[in-house]
C-alpha cells in the first residue's frame, strides 16, 4: 500500500450488482460509462476509460470528460460480438493544476517567475517519462525544448512585469505544451477502479431487435388429420416472411413419449393416434438430439432451416430440459432423476396435481458434472445443425449456476448465439436468469393491460438497472396463454395487443396462426388455455380467411423495420393524456432523427378520445415548434402545434396511431422570394 | 466449484458501495437486514443472518423470515460499541419442501405412504448429522424415533385410506418434528453471501444524538481586552449546561504563529498584541500537541475538561492539520511540505489569493508514512488527555486513504471516539469522508432556507443510502458562516434556524455567544463573515443581556432530551401544507410511542397561516382518530381531528410549534358507568 493515491472513483454506471454480472449491448453500440471521480483538495485530476476485448491483454484508453459535480463520462465503440471489459483510471495531474493556477496568476498580472520554474520541473519530468517509453521520439525533444523555454521566460524581466503574453497562443497554457503533457502524465499514483474489470456482453443486433413467429410444424399438413412434416412446414415460410417476421420458432421437434401421454385438451388418457405434447420429450426413438420421426429426419430439419434462411428467416428451437418416462436418459442415467423409496422415478408434481408424463431433472444429482455436459451437448448438437437461437422452456426450474456455465460455454462456441428465457415466475428469478446470461426474456406483458400497468412495467424494464441486463420480448399470446383481453374475440383487441408488443419493446413475438386468425375460445371459462390446443392435438388452419390479420401485422412489422426508433427500448417515454384509456409513448433512434409517437386506444369496445400532452424534449422537438405527424398505420398526415393535441381512436376503424414525427425544416423565410 | 448450490442471495440492505464501507449504527440498535433470497423451482428454502463482533471467529445466527416476493428480513442486537460483521446464508431445505407438499397431499386425501418413506429418509439423515455434532444428544434419539414412526405410518393401511390424522397435533407436520429438523438442516449446499462479510460500525449513542456549543476560550476573560484562559473558560460551563448542550467544542488551543499573522477582520498585517488566528497553528512554543501559553498549561486544559465533565459536558477539540511558518514541523520535517524551486515552502494559495500565514501539508510527500504517524499521534496525544470527540478542520484537503487509516487506528485505541468532519465542499467529497469513517459531518444546512430546499435535502440525507453512513450535524452558524437569513437580525430568524437544526437532525450545534446574542453584522455587505470575528481578535460578551436567547435554547434542548423521537433521523417524514412558508415534519421513536410534529414558519418577517395535512400513518395514528397535540415550546394544547388542521404562526410571538402527539386512549366506553 502507498498512501499517495489520492483519487477516488465510485458510482460507476453501468454495472450490474457491483460488477458481478456483465451489462448487455449489441454490436455497433457505444458503451457510455459514467463515474464519480474526485480527489481531496483543489488539484486538477485526469481520468481515462480503459477497455479491451475480454480475450486481449492490452487496454485501450478513451478520454473521460467532467460533467460537473464530480461526475465524469467516457465512451467506447463495441465493434464486434463478444465480451469486452472496462475499468477506470484517474490521477491528480500536476500539470493541469499548474496550468489552471497559471491562468489565474497571469490574469491577475502577478509575477509568475517561480511558477514558470515549477512548470519547467514538471515538463522536465514528463520528458524523462517520454524518454523512458521511446528514447528517440520527437516528444522527448519537444518537451526538453519547452522546459528550456519556461526557464528562459522565468528569467525575463518583461514577463515578470507583465505576464499576459504567457496566455497567448504560443504560450505554455494552450496548444502544443498541454497536448504534449497530456501524452505523458505522471501516473505513478493513479487509482484504478474497480479492482476486477467490469464486463459488457456484446450480442448481434437481433438480440435487441427481433420479431418472432411461433408455429407447430405438425399442424402444417395440407390434409386435415395428417401429421405435418418439415416439408409441409416449408410452405409456411413465405407466409411468415410476408408478415415481416425474422425469427421462426418451433416448439420441441423431438420424439414424444408414449407412457402416460396426454390426450386432447390435456386429458390424462389418450386415444390411439393422439400425437401427445411435444414437451413430453423422448421415446425409444431418441431424446433431445433426435427428430420426431413424424416430422421427418435431421436432414429434413436442416433443409427446413436452410429454406427459412433463404426467406430471410432464422429458425429458433425450443429447448425443454425434462423427459418423458421413455426418454433414453431415464435408463442410461437414472441418477439424473430423483429416485423414490420404492425405486420409481419421481415425476413432476404440484400437489395435488401430478404430471406423470414428465420426469424433471434433478440438479442436485451427485453426477451433476456429467449432466451439465450432456445438457450443453444438446445445445451444441443443434448449433452444429446451424441453429443460433434457442427458446428455453421453464429455465427457472433449473439451477442458476448451470445456466451461467452453459451460456458461457455456448457463447465461447458462437458469441452470436441467442437464448430466450421462457420464465413467467417471480420477478427476482426472472431477472436473475437474465443476469446469468439469457439474451432475451419473456415478461409479464400478457397481464399488463391498463395504461398505468403498462407504464409502470415499462418504466421498471427500461428506466432502472434492469435495462442493463434484461431484454424483454413481448408476447400477446403463447400456446399456454390466451389472455382474457384476447378472449373478448374483438379484432381491435388483437390489433391493440400487437401494436403494444411490437412498439413498446424492440423484440416481440406471436404464436400463430391462432393469433392472426383471432382464436379466442378458452378450454373452459376462467382458463387461459386454448380450447383444442395444438399442444395436445393436430390442428388445420385456414390461412386465407378474409379476416386474417396478416396484412395488419405485415404493416406493423414493416413500420418496425423502417424506423430505427423502434429498434431499441432506452428512448421510450410516456406522455400524459386526459383519458386513461389512451396510452401515448414515443421513441427516438440514437441520432434522434427518427421519432415515433404511438397512440393506442386500450379499450377494445368503444371509441376513445382525449387531449395528449407531448413532451417536446423527449420527442426531440423544440418547445412551441410545429411539426408534421404521419400515421404510418392508417396513412393520415396532421400538422401539430405545441404539445397539446386532440386524438380520437375508434376500435372499429383502427385502435392505434403509429406516428412518424417530422420537424418542419422550412418556413417562408427559406422561400426564394421572401 | 460444486454445481449443486441452488440458492441465490442478492440485493442485501443495508450496505454501502457493495460492502466497501461499513454502515453505521449506535449501541442498543437492532441491525435489520433484508435481502432477496431465492432458488430455482418451487422447493422451500431457509435462510439465516450470521453476525459476530469483528474480532470474533465464531458466527451467531439469527432467523430470516420471508416478507413475500423473495424478500427476507432478519435482525440482531448491537450491544457493544465497536465493529460487527454480518452475512447471509441460505439453502434449499428438503424437509421444509417435504412438509409443505405433505400438507397439500394430506388435505387432498391422497395416499402418502411413499411420501412418509421419503420423510423417514430425510429424518434419518438429520439424525446422522445430529450424531456427528453431538453423538449422545437427545436430538439423535428423538430423530431416530421419528424416523421409525414415519415408517410405521407408511405401512398403516388406515392412514393410506385417510391421511388426515397426519395433519394433527401429534403428526409430523407441526410441533416437535419441524422444530427438531430446523436444528439439523442439511447445509452442504448452502450459499453464503457476500464472500467478504459486511460490516457495521457501532458508535456510542452520542454519535447520533448530540448538541454542540462552540466558543473561543480566549474571549472568556472577565476583563475586556485581556486574553481569556482555560480558568476563565470554566465559568462558561454552567452557562452552557443551563442551555442543555452536551458537547463543548473549542477552536484550536495550540500556540499561534507570528510570521505573517493576520490582524482583526483578516487584515494581512497585524499590530503588536493582535492574537492571530487559532487555525495558524504552531510557534516556537510548540505545535499540534502543545497548548497556547496565553490559554494556560496542559494541566489547565485537563482541569477544564474535568470541570466540563462534572457539568455533564464533553469537550471536543478542533484538529486542523496545517501549520504556521513557525510550526516546529517546518524545520524538523521540511519534506512534509511542498518545496518551491527557490527553496521556499509553498504557502496556501487560491489564485489570485495568497495565505502566507499557512503552510498546507503535502500528502504526496515520499515520507508519507512518518507523516501519517505524526498526525495520528496528535489525536492520540489528546485522547491521552481524556478527549474523545474531535472536530476536524477541512478534512477534504487531506487524502482520503489517510482518513480511513487514521480513523481505524483511533477506533482501535478507543471505539467510542467521535470525529466530526468540517467539510463544506462538493457532495461526493463530503459523503466520501463519511464513508471512510467520520462519525458526524457538517452539511449544507446553512444554505437551505425554503421549505422545498429543506425537504429535498433532508430526503437525500435520511431517505437514501446516504443515511447508512452520513450523520448530519446541523449548524445555524459557525465562526465562518453568518448566513444571510441571520443577517436579518430578527429574533425569529435565530429561533427558526435553531428549531430547524435541533429537530430536523439529531445532532446540531451553535457557535456562541454570537448565536444567542444574535450577532448579525457581516464584515462587509455580501459577506458571510462576522464583523470583528473572534477568529482574529478577542471579544468580550455580555451574556446577561435580557434579549439573550438562552432560555429559548434551553427549552428546545430540554424538549430534545425528553423526546426519544428527536434522537434519530430515520423516522423523519414531511407533511403537506397549503402554504409553502410553513414546514411541517414528524418523527417517532423506535417503539413508535413518542411522536413529535414540528411546524415552522420559515418567514422571519410575517405571520403565516395555513392548513396542514398530517399523514396519520407516518405519525403512528389511525386514520380518522382524534388526538391531542401539546406544544412543548409554548405550552398550548389542542384537540386535533383527522389529518387536516389549521395553524398560524406569528414570528413576533413564536415562529414554531414542537408538538408532542398523544393518542386519546380512553373514550366513553372506557368509563365505569357506560
Amino acid at each position: 500500500m502507498d498512501g499517495r493515491f489520492r483519487v477516488e472513483i465510485e458510482g460507476v454506471d453501468p454495472q450490474v450488482d457491483g460488477g458481478r454480472f456483465p451489462v448487455k449491448r449489441v454490436r455497433g453500440d457505444e458503451l457510455v460509462v459514467e463515474a464519480d471521480i474526485f480527489a481531496d483538495g483543489h488539484d486538477r485530476i485526469a481520468a481515462r476509460l480503459r477497455h479491451r476485448r475480454a480475450e486481449e491483454e492490452e487496454w485501450t484508453e478513451a478520454p473521460m470528460t467532467p460533467l460537473g459535480n464530480d461526475r465524469w463520462r467516457g465512451a467506447f465503440h463495441l465493434g464486434e460480438v463478444g465480451r469486452y471489459q472496462y475499468a477506470l483510471v484517474g490521477w491528480v495531474d500536476a500539470f493541469l493544476t499548474w496550468r489552471a493556477e497559471m491562468e489565474k496568476w497571469v490574469e491577475a498580472g502577478s509575477d509568475v517567475s517561480l511558477q514558470l520554474q515549477e512548470g519547467a520541473v514538471l515538463v522536465k519530468e514528463a520528458a524523462g517519462r517520454a524518454r523512458k517509453a521511446r528514447p528517440k521520439s520527437a516528444d522527448v525533444r519537444d518537451l526538453e525544448s519547452w522546459a528550456q523555454r519556461l526557464l528562459r521566460w522565468a528569467d525575463d524581466p518583461a514577463l515578470a512585469a507583465d505576464p499576459s503574453p504567457l496566455a497567448g497562443p504560443s504560450g505554455p497554457l494552450t496548444g502544443e505544451l498541454p497536448a504534449l503533457m497530456a501524452q505523458h502524465p505522471d501516473r505513478r499514483f493513479a487509482t484504478h477502479h474497480p479492482t476486477a474489470p467490469l464486463e459488457v456482453v456484446v450480442d448481434r443486433p437481433r438480440a435487441r431487435f427481433s420479431a418472432w413467429y411461433e408455429f407447430f410444424p405438425r399442424s402444417t399438413s395440407p390434409e386435415p388429420g395428417r401429421h405435418g412434416t418439415f416439408r409441409d412446414a416449408r410452405r409456411m415460410l413465405p407466409y411468415v416472411r410476408s408478415m415481416g417476421f425474422d425469427v421462426v420458432y418451433l416448439p420441441p421437434i423431438h420424439p414424444i413419449g408414449t407412457t402416460n401421454r396426454k390426450g386432447p385438451n390435456n386429458r390424462v388418457t389418450c386415444e390411439p393416434g393422439d400425437p401427445g405434447s411435444p414437451w413430453a420429450i423422448g421415446s425409444e426413438e431418441g431424446g433431445h438430439t433426435a427428430v420426431h420421426p413424424e416430422l421427418g429426419t435431421l436432414d429434413d430439419f436442416v433443409a427446413f432451416r436452410e429454406a427459412a434462411e433463404e426467406e430471410g428467416l432464422e429458425v429458433a428451437l425450443d429447448i425443454a430440459f425434462q423427459c418423458s418416462p421413455d426418454h433414453p436418459w431415464v435408463s442410461e442415467h437414472p441418477q439424473w432423476f430423483r429416485q423414490r423409496p420404492d425405486g420409481s422415478i419421481r415425476y413432476a408434481e404440484n400437489p395435488p396435481k401430478k404430471y406423470q408424463d414428465i420426469y424433471p431433472i434433478d440438479f442436485e444429482t451427485e453426477d451433476w458434472e456429467a449432466l451439465w455436459e450432456a445438457l450443453r451437448d444438446v445445445f451444441t448438437h443443434w448449433m452444429d445443425q446451424g441453429v443460433r437461437i434457442f427458446r428455453v422452456d421453464n429455465p427457472h426450474t433449473k439451477a442458476f449456476p448451470f445456466w451461467e456455465w452453459v451460456i458461457g460455454e455456448l457463447k465461447a462456441k458462437d458469441p452470436g448465439v441467442i437464448l430466450l428465457s421462457e420464465a413467467f415466475t417471480r420477478p427476482r428469478v426472472m431477472y436473475r436468469l437474465a443476469k446469468v446470461g439469457y439474451t432475451q426474456s419473456y415478461t409479464y406483458f400478457a397481464w399488463r393491460n391498463t395504461a398505468v400497468e403498462l407504464r409502470r412495467y415499462m418504466e421498471e424494464l427500461t428506466g432502472t438497472e434492469v435495462a442493463e441486463y434484461f431484454r424483454p420480448n413481448f408476447w400477446p399470446n403463447t400456446p399456454d396463454i390466451l389472455t382474457e383481453y384476447l378472449q373478448t374475440g374483438r379484432r381491435s383487441a388483437f390489433m391493440t395487443r400487437l401494436v403494444l408488443a411490437a412498439t413498446l419493446t424492440a423484440s416481440y413475438g406471436i404464436y400463430g396462426p391462432p393469433f392472426e386468425l383471432m382464436e379466442h375460445t378458452p378450454r373452459e371459462p376462467g382458463s387461459e388455455e386454448y380450447l383444442d390446443s395444438e399442444k395436445y392435438q393436430l390442428r388445420h388452419w385456414t390461412l386465407d380467411r378474409p379476416d386474417n390479420l396478416r396484412d395488419f401485422i405485415g404493416r406493423v412489422n414493416r413500420i418496425r423495420g423502417e424506423n430505427p426508433a423502434l429498434h431499441r427500448n432506452d428512448t421510450l417515454r410516456f406522455h400524459p393524456t386526459d383519458n386513461d384509456r389512451i396510452l401515448v409513448f414515443s421513441k427516438r433512434d440514437a441520432g434522434g432523427e427518427n421519432r415515433i409517437v404511438v397512440v393506442v386506444n386500450l379499450d377494445p369496445h368503444h371509441p376513445q378520445s382525449g387531449w395528449i400532452d407531448l413532451d417536446h424534449e423527449a420527442v426531440g422537438l423544440r418547445p412551441g415548434e410545429s411539426y408534421q405527424v404521419h400515421d404510418l398505420l392508417a396513412g393520415g398526415r396532421y400538422l401539430w402545434e405545441g404539445g397539446r393535441n386532440f386524438v380520437r381512436l375508434d376500435p372499429e376503424v383502427s385502435p392505434a396511431h403509429i406516428f412518424s414525427v417530422a420537424r418542419r425544416l422550412r418556413g417562408e423565410q427559406d422561400f426564394e422570394y421572401f
